[in-house]
């Protein structure tokens, strides 16, 4: 089995208001050294496969269809034999 | 400067619904190897600092009273100078 550790955040040219909004939030709670902030998502989805190509071909289809808006998004993920 | 990454997960312990709908919807698609998901969150922090020992204290003030929930949330970071 393999535990598979996605994360999406929005592309980099993308403005992120979420972000934003903590950074200026943790500004207001003293945090003066943060600078910016950005927000994403953070998925950990176990896959009952015994090959890791198998695996990984499931992750990034199931981020391209699914767990990632492509248009805005990107995706990175790691794959773990557990 | 240091960036730090966070995530943030419900505890084992703690019903995820958002992971179960994900779940759900990823068997319908027919990712039918998909077992379980857990859905969190997930930050990029970049911190004015110069020491990673102020920068490290900073990260889990943050976590602790703005980006994580104590009572039913729990957060684990990286820290890398950049």
């Amino acid at each position: 089995m393999f535990l598979a550790k996605i994360h999406v955040l929005l592309k980099p040219t993308v403005n992120d208001p979420q972000g934003l909004t903590i950074a200026r939030a943790l500004g207001r709670l003293g945090f003066d050294a943060v600078d910016a902030v950005r927000a994403g998502k953070y998925f950990e989805v176990q896959i009952q496969r015994s090959d890791e190509a198998t695996a990984e071909q499931d992750v990034k289809a199931m981020c391209e269809k699914l767990l990632s808006n492509p248009v805005i998004e990107t995706f990175t993920y790691e794959l773990e034999l557990v």
